[in-house]
């Protein structure tokens, strides 16, 4: 093919234009934290540009989170001709695992979650099955992960919406169950092993790239993977729901030094941590079929692939070098498969993938102000 | 004119076809609850259904809600040609209110939100002036509401919120001092006094009747009220924010038995508690300019205006009969204009607003599974 390789911004998301607001915004946020002081509260300071956000209220550590799912839903709505099903019910679980596979970042056991279901209109409410896989997902993803569905709002917004579509988010309270269990980062150290937990497809992110693609693909979402799999079905795979691993580690006496959840910016992420390291991958995480595809058909190559996708690694833990190997046992034996994948080291801050000779540098990842 | 009067149905909402929906959810997420065992932690039972949800995290009562701004930033994507502002820094406070005003219903004190901005593109964010009027409005808002603002979301979602929108969200956690401070209803009764607190204009609930009205207006937004002001810039009055108010009465050892936000289905609210009352209203506050022209442009009569709009009232307190005048005095005292309004009876679930010769009757409001 002639055409040029897709990317992020031709795909529509154009993250320079984002993270500036962000930059902003976080700045305002943080003018506000001496309004905890009236009350008695206060907030733990290096949660603030965490994935997280983590309040102590009279030793009660708490953890709170909004995520929203993207575009996924889009694709549900699209594949649904093809297999017959809502694929609702695996959008359910994307949109609570946005949520809890980052509040699991700064050490939270999540306690409940609300629902928000933004539709563009009244009618959405009223396609039963869709409706009702939306809601069994949701109830099953809250006991995969143990919380307890708290409530939630379901506006129809015409106007604000697209017809026919739905915007879903949800928010997270959790609980730090002691200051030892904050995995903020203070004590990543040079020598750190990184643990990668396998991702179980594209999960939420990278989503608008892969319905670009679609407009070049001749049977679109019907295209066969190299599984035999259709590309459609496959991009529906729910994100893995990481939160029975960090409760296993936890009953198994493992606090991680820091944690990251692969999600925007791809293996960038990996360099999440305020700190100066060089984060050295040893270990490629076999490439799930649906990314493979996606990289190929997209003619992008390994630099925008995994700075934009997980490329199959869905979540990093950072732990002391003695604990890597029973970490990933342990994500396994709770149902995730895992890969003591790189360490950390005193550097200059960048991710470097030696199987495939990339460096992403620290200028390449702006999410603080 | 001829034309007929315009109606919730004809503006878009129709909330027959959501309810059956917000039931079946109810019904799964209340399935949910025993989750919380394995982390030796227990829900309020009360709180499911109620506006907030609370926890019991060894002996920290946590509440928590997400609640979104509904169409309202439609209006002032609207009036910003009209007034050359962009509004959304009252849009901000407009959505923050619909969190807390919310979760202070429980009788919680709001401790952090969370800001969820959901864009119809990465453009939407590049308008610096809308960019900078929504972040500071958001952080003067968590000032005068005394929250930490903990972090957010800021996805661009083409496809699914409209080219050029935003959907916007806000989730809140707060604490209840104690269990004596939880306002679930527990203590309502028979002769206890209802106290309303004014509205600053339609708040956020009725925007989608207000936009079709505009339709029917020669000079749309800025058509002139009653008081000379444009009817677009009187819209976009930001909400009360209600949390200063509950914060005097619990300094005062004021608790409220119970409180309705009257949003979505306007004073038929006033009937929310699960129990069996009757709520007889006979002072009226005077309705806002904004509101009575709705009414009046819009061809309504009472039942539909009362039944879908603030009109005057937007916030209720049911308090003890001697705690009633101090109720309403304390309010003013913060700022916000307050009228001993009527009173809890025993007998059928209604709302009586007797200057009105009006009354809703409990089928007229269907919240709860």
């Amino acid at each position: 093919m002639s055409q040029t390789p897709l990317d992020y911004t031709a795909a529509g998301v154009d993250y320079s234009k984002i993270d500036p607001l962000k930059i902003l915004a976080q700045q305002a946020a943080s003018a506000t934290k001496g309004n905890l002081a009236a009350h008695g509260v206060s907030e733990i300071p290096a949660s603030r540009g965490e994935s997280a956000y983590v309040m102590d209220v009279g030793g009660v550590l708490i953890a709170s989170i909004t995520e929203c799912l993207g575009t996924k839903a889009l694709v549900a709505d699209a594949v649904r001709p093809i297999t017959g099903r809502t694929h609702y019910d695996s959008i359910a679980q994307d949109t609570i695992a946005m949520a809890v596979n980052d509040l699991i970042t700064v050490g939270a056991t999540p306690m409940s979650v609300h629902a928000y279901w933004s539709a563009g209109g009244s009618d959405w409410f009223a396609d039963e099955q869709r409706m009702r896989d939306l809601v069994n997902g949701w109830q099953r993803a809250c006991d995969v992960c143990k919380v307890s569905w708290g409530g939630g709002e379901t506006p129809a917004l015409a106007g604000v919406v697209e017809a026919g579509r739905i915007d879903l988010a949800a928010s997270s309270v959790g609980i730090v169950r002691s200051r030892e269990h904050l995995t903020l980062g203070d004590k990543l150290a040079d020598g750190d092993a990184i643990v990668f937990l396998a991702s179980s497809g594209i999960h939420a992110n990278g989503v608008s790239l892969a319905r670009k693609l679609v407009e070049r693909l001749p049977d679109g979402y019907a295209s066969k993977l190299s599984d035999g799999r259709l590309y459609g079905e496959a991009l529906l795979d729910p994100t893995a729901l990481y939160v029975p691993v960090t409760e296993a580690l936890f009953a198994a006496g493992i606090i991680p030094h820091y944690c990251a959840n692969i999600t925007g910016h791809g293996w960038r992420k990996i360099m999440r941590h305020p700190g100066s390291f060089t984060y050295r991958i040893h270990t490629l995480p076999p490439v799930p079929p649906v990314l493979a595809f996606i990289q190929e058909k997209a003619g992008i190559d390994d630099r925008e692939a995994y700075g934009s996708l997980n490329m199959g690694a869905g979540f990093a833990f950072y732990v002391a070098a003695e604990d890597a190997e029973r970490t990933a046992e342990i994500a396994r034996a709770a149902g995730i498969e895992a890969w003591v994948a790189g360490r950390v080291e005193a550097g200059p801050k960048q991710v470097v993938i030696e199987p495939l000779s990339l460096t992403y540098a620290a200028d390449e990842l702006h999410l603080r102000a």
